[in-house]
C-alpha cells in the first residue's frame, strides 16, 4: 500500500455552484493522537447536494474552495505515537466532527452542541471525499469483520436516527410515528426498530417511499397529502393505523404540516422530536400539545453514536444495505454523475462512492 | 361551630354569561376517606373570569349551573372514618383535582394528565366558592401555624409556577427568563427564585407589572412591544439584561411573539416551558431552536405541589402576600364586584374572598 | 359457566407450617370498579414455599389462615358497573398488589413502595390460588390471542426481571451480568435480552442451571464457587467471558459473595441492581465501587409492568414457556405434590397449577 | 510583576515519609491553551497529609519526588496564544484534574471517571503548592471581585460536597442527613443548604465538630457513638431530630457503622451517597435498604463544579470563610508547621497557605 509520500492525495473540491473538481489535497501533519485513513466508502448526504447547488446551508456559507463529503469509512494507513487502539490495516468508520473539549457543553457531555465544532465539509472545514485524510484516532471506530466499509460509512446518517431515538427516549414501551420516508426517515425507522419500539407507523406523500419503508420493517404506512387542511383527518388515519397510543413522533420532514400532524397524533405525556428541517418558521398548534405535556425536542447531528451503530450493524439488529441504491467510483465523471443521481432523488436513497 | 345539618350551605353558582348567584349547594355524603371543609379563603383565577364571561374555556363548556372557584383553603369540620392525618379544626390548603388512579398516566405518576380528572369548576364538576365542601382528605394539606389561610389558597396558582419550574428543571445552575409579568408570570418568578435560580430576567409590555416584578425579586426587567418584528432586537436586550446564558425560558404569556422571543433567547441545550395560553396556533422559529437542542415542554396544571408550596411559604423562601391586592366578602354584591375587579386587571393581581 | 351463586368457591388455605388445605373461600362483594375472575393458571413462587415452611417471610408473619398464591391469570366472569375495558370471557393476567393511591409514594408513581399495599398472600391479605377471586379491574390485563393463560401467570415473576432492568437502565448499550440462574435469574436474563442488551453473561454454582440459561439465550455462562476468597479470580473470569465492559450487574442471588463479585466486575459509572435476597446483612467492598461511581439500586416487586410483559410475550421477544417445568391440578393431593416439587428445586423452575 | 525567567520557581516537594522540602520546580512550556498562574492560596487536604505520612493513598503510591497540593487559587501571569477568556492579572480558582477527552467516559460527560486523568499531587503528577504553575486555561475560573483567593482555593473541597449533592439529587424537596462533621462533612452541609434542602440533620461523635456544624447552619445535630450496636437507637434519634422523612443521607465518614445508620434512616425511595472513605470493605444491611429502593451512589472527586461553587460564593449562598481556621506562609518552617497542624485535627478545619 502506498505511503503518504508516494502518491498525490486527491479530493473532491467544491469550487462554486455546481462546480465540483477532483484536485490535489495536501494532508496536514499526523499528530500523536491522529490516524491517517485511506478512504474506501463515502456517501452523499442531502447537505452535500445543497452546498453544491447553493454554496450555503442555513448560516454556513462556502466562501473558499472546500473538500466535500462526510459520510465515510476507510482503512488505517498510519497512526500517531500515542494511538493504542488502532493499527495500520484496521477498517474504521469515521465520526466527522471535532469538538473543542474546553467549553461547558463539551464538558457536560453535549459535545455535538460545541460552538467551536470542526465538522467535515461544513465551511471552512474540509470534508472527507478524498483518497486519504488525517483525523483524530478517537473518532475512528474499528469495524468488526462482518460489517463492510460501506456499512461503516452508513454509520453517519444512521447516527442521526440513533440520536433522535435517544433524545426522544424511544424504547420497548413506546410506539413510534415517523413523519417522512426519505433517507433520514428511513434510517430513523431502522433506529427506532433497533431501540425496541413495538409498533412503528410511517407517513409520507410518496407511494414508492412508503413501500420501501414497509420492506424495511414499518408496521403500517399512511399516505398523506401536502394540504395543511388535512391534518385533522390524517391524525385520525395515523391513530387508526397505530391502533394504540402514539407515544413518540419523529418528524423527519420538518414542515408546518408534518409537525402539526406529529403534535396532534402524539398522546398526552408523549414526545415529538424534530429531525427534518423543511421549514425554518413553523405555524403549529403548540399550545394544545403543551397542555397535554407533549414535549418537543430537537437534534443537532449526534454524539457518542458510532459504537452503538456498529453494534446494531454487527448484531444484525439493523441492516442498512438496502438503503445503498447507487454506487460510483472516484473519477471526475463519476462524481458529477453521482451528485446528479443523488439530487434527482426518486429511487435513489443513498449514493455511495467506492474509492 | 355549626355542623352540616344546622345551616344551609351556600355557594356561588355560574348560571349564564355574567350571571353569578349565591344559592344553596347541597353537599355530597362524607366518604370514609373524605373531609368536610369550611371554606375561608378563595381566590379568583383568570379561568374563573373566563367562564363567567363566555361560559367556556378551550374545549370545556358550561352547559348546566356550576359552582365556581378552585383556589382555596379552609378549616376541617369533619373527617371520614379512615382519615388519620387530619382532625376538625385543622387549617388546610386544598388541591382541586381528583384523578382516577386507574389509568396509565395516574399509575406512572403523571396524574395531572388523567383523562378522568374531576377538577373544581371545570364543567361539569362543581367548584369551591362555597361555605363548605366535601373533598378527599389526601388532597387537603395541613397548614403550619405561620402560614395563613389566604396564603394556603395561593398554593393553587403558585403550584402552576412550581410545576413549570420542575418541568423545566429550574435550579441553582439555571438562569431564568420569565416572559410575562401577569399573575402567573409573577408566581412563576417567585417559584424560580425559590428553586434557586441565580439570575432571573422578566419581560412584559407593562411598566407597572414590571415594577411589581422587580419588587418581588426579579434581577432585571425588560420592557417589550407587541410588535413581532421586534423579536430580534428584544432578544438582544434580554441577553444583555441577563449578562449570562439564558438557560431556561418560562413563557407565561403564550403568544407567537413571546414564544419566538423565548426560543431565540434560550441558549443551546436549554429549555423553554410554555405556561401561558395566549395563542392556540403559533408561528414560531421552531427549527432554529431545535437544531440548538432547545427543548420545548408544556404544563397542564400541576401534581404533587402542595407540600412544596407549603414548605416555601413556611420557610419564607416565597412570600405570596404582596400578590393579594384585593379582598371581598361572600355576599351577592361582593362576588359581583370581586369578579369585576379581577376582570379589569390593572393593579389587581390576586382578588381573594374571605368567607 | 357457573355463576358465583351456583358453586362453592374453593381456595388453598395456609393453616400452619406445612399445612395447606383446600377449603371454601367466600368472595367479597363486587365493587363498581372490580372484576370477578375464574382462576385458570397459578404459579408457585419461592415466597409461597417459604410461607408454607415457616409461616413467615422477612417481617411478614402469617398469624391467621390465609389463602396462598399470587402468580395468576384467569377468565373474567363478571365486571362491576364502572368497568369498561373488560367483558366476561376475557382472558386476563393479574397484578397482585392494591396500593392506596393516597400516599406520597403512590402519587409520585412509585406505588410499589406504598406502605398501605394490599398484596396477594402477604399476610394478612388473601392470595389467589382459588377457583375465583374478586380484584380491581384495572389490575386485570387482557391477554392477546397468542398469549396463553399460563404465560399470563408468568407475567408476575417476569415483572421482577422487568422492574430490575428498568431500575438499572438496561438497554441497547449495556452489557449485562446476571448473578444467579435460579427462577428469578432466568426471568431477569429474559428481560435483559428483551430490553436489548447486546451481551449477557450469567453466573451460577450449578451446571444444570447454567445450561438452561444458555438455552434461554445467555451469551456466556461462568460457573463459580461459594468460596468468598474466589471473588477476585471469578471477576477476572467474568470480565473475560464478557470480553467488553460489564455495564450493569443484576444480582439475583443476593449474597455477600455475589454482591462483591457484581461490584467488582461492573465498570466505572455502571450500575448494580440487587434483586435476590440471600443475605440481610452483607460484607462487601462498597467503597472501591463507590469511588468508581458504580451505583447500587434495589427493587421491591414492580410497578406498571404487565403491559410491557404482555407486549414481550405477544411479540415473541420473550418466551417463558420453557420455564414452566411442572403442572398440577387443583386437588388436595396435587397441591401438596406441587409445593413439594417446587421446594425440592432441581429441575423444577416454575411449577404451575391449572385450575 | 516577575516573568517566568526572572525568578526561580519553588515548590513543596514530597521526598519521603514526613519529608517535605521547598525546592526548585521547573515549569513546563506554556501551550497555546494554557495559563501560567502565580499561586496565592493553597489549602491542605486530608489526602495531602496522608501522602506525607505514608507516601501512598489507596492504590496510588509516591515512588518519585512529587510536588504536593491541589486546593488552590492564584493570579494569571501569562496565557497561551489561543486563550481568550483570561488576561494577566485575573484572579482564578483552579480545577486540578486534566482528563483525556478521548475515552467514552469523558465523551459522555463523566470526565471525573477518566482512566487517564492527570490530577495534581496524585502520583506521578505534580501538585500546585508552588510559586507558579502551568495549567490548561479552561480549568482556571475567573473569580468575581467579591470572592477572595482563599475562597477560590476552597472551591476544591466544596466541589466534593457539590458533586455529592448533585449525585444524590439534593434539592428543595429533600431533607438531608449528613453523617460526619469533619471538613468534608461541613462543606457537604454547606452545599446541601445551598442546593435548597429544607432541613438538614448532621451527626458526629464529637461535640466541637457538631457545634461548628450548628453555627454553619445545620438544623439539628445528633451525637453518636462508635459502637455498631447503637445503630438502631441512633436511627431513632436521627429520625426524631429530623421530624420528617430523611430523603437523602450523605455519608461523609464512610464506616460500616455510619453507612448502616444512613441506610436505616433513609426513607423508602430515598438515596444514600457514600462520600467518606473510612472503610474499604463494609458490613451493612444492604438488602433491607434495597427492598425499600434506597439507592446507594458514590462519588469520585467532581466534575463541572467550579462555576457553581463560584456562584454560591459570589451570591453569599455559601460562606466558606469560617472553615479556614489556620494560615501559614510558604517557608520550610511554615509548611512543616502547617501540615502538623492539619494532621493534628482538633480545632483545625482548613489549613491554608498564603503564598
Amino acid at each position: 500500500m502506498g505511503s503518504q509520500g508516494e502518491e498525490e492525495n486527491m479530493a473532491a473540491w467544491l469550487l462554486g455552484v455546481n462546480n465540483l473538481k477532483i484536485l490535489p489535497f495536501k494532508l496536514p501533519p499526523l499528530g500523536p493522537h491522529d490516524a491517517r485513513i485511506r478512504m474506501k466508502a463515502v456517501g452523499i448526504c442531502g447537505s452535500d447536494v445543497h452546498y453544491l447547488k447553493e454554496m450555503k446551508l442555513a448560516d454556513f456559507v462556502v466562501t473558499e474552495p472546500m473538500v466535500i463529503g462526510h459520510e465515510c469509512a476507510g482503512v488505517v494507513e498510519e497512526v500517531g505515537t500515542e494511538v493504542k487502539h488502532l493499527v495500520p490495516g484496521d477498517r474504521v468508520a469515521i465520526e466527522p466532527g471535532i469538538s473543542c473539549w474546553r467549553c461547558n457543553l463539551c464538558k457536560e457531555g453535549r459535545y455535538n452542541l460545541c460552538p467551536e465544532m470542526k465538522f467535515f465539509a461544513t465551511p471552512p472545514v474540509h470534508g472527507s471525499l478524498a483518497n486519504q485524510i488525517v483525523h483524530p484516532a478517537d473518532l475512528c471506530f474499528k469495524l468488526p469483520e462482518n460489517v463492510s466499509l460501506e456499512e461503516g460509512a452508513m454509520c453517519e446518517p444512521l447516527s442521526v436516527g440513533v440520536h433522535a431515538c435517544r433524545r426522544a427516549n424511544v424504547g420497548q414501551e413506546t410506539n413510534v410515528l415517523v413523519m417522512g420516508a426519505g433517507p433520514i426517515g428511513l434510517v430513523t425507522l431502522l433506529a427506532a426498530r433497533a431501540f425496541g419500539s413495538p409498533r412503528i407507523v410511517i407517513v409520507d406523500v410518496d407511494d414508492h417511499r412508503l413501500s420501501v419503508a414497509k420492506q424495511l420493517g414499518a408496521d403500517e404506512t399512511v399516505k398523506v397529502s401536502t394540504n395543511v387542511n388535512d391534518v385533522g383527518a390524517e391524525v385520525g388515519l395515523i391513530k387508526a393505523a397505530m391502533g394504540a397510543s402514539v407515544d413518540i413522533a419523529l418528524d423527519c420532514a420538518g414542515f408546518s404540516k408534518t409537525m402539526s400532524t406529529a403534535l396532534g397524533a402524539t398522546c398526552s405525556g408523549g414526545k415529538v422530536c424534530l429531525v427534518g428541517m423543511g421549514h425554518t418558521e413553523m405555524t403549529v398548534p403548540l399550545t394544545p400539545a403543551a397542555v397535554r405535556e407533549v414535549d418537543v425536542v430537537g437534534i443537532f447531528r449526534y454524539k457518542n453514536t458510532w459504537p452503538l451503530c456498529i453494534e446494531f450493524l454487527q448484531s444484525g439488529k439493523i441492516d442498512v444495505k438496502p438503503l445503498i441504491t447507487h454506487r460510483f467510483g472516484f473519477s471526475q465523471k463519476e462524481i458529477e454523475d453521482a451528485f446528479e443521481t443523488s439530487a434527482r432523488g426518486g429511487a435513489a436513497i443513498k449514493v455511495m462512492f467506492n474509492l
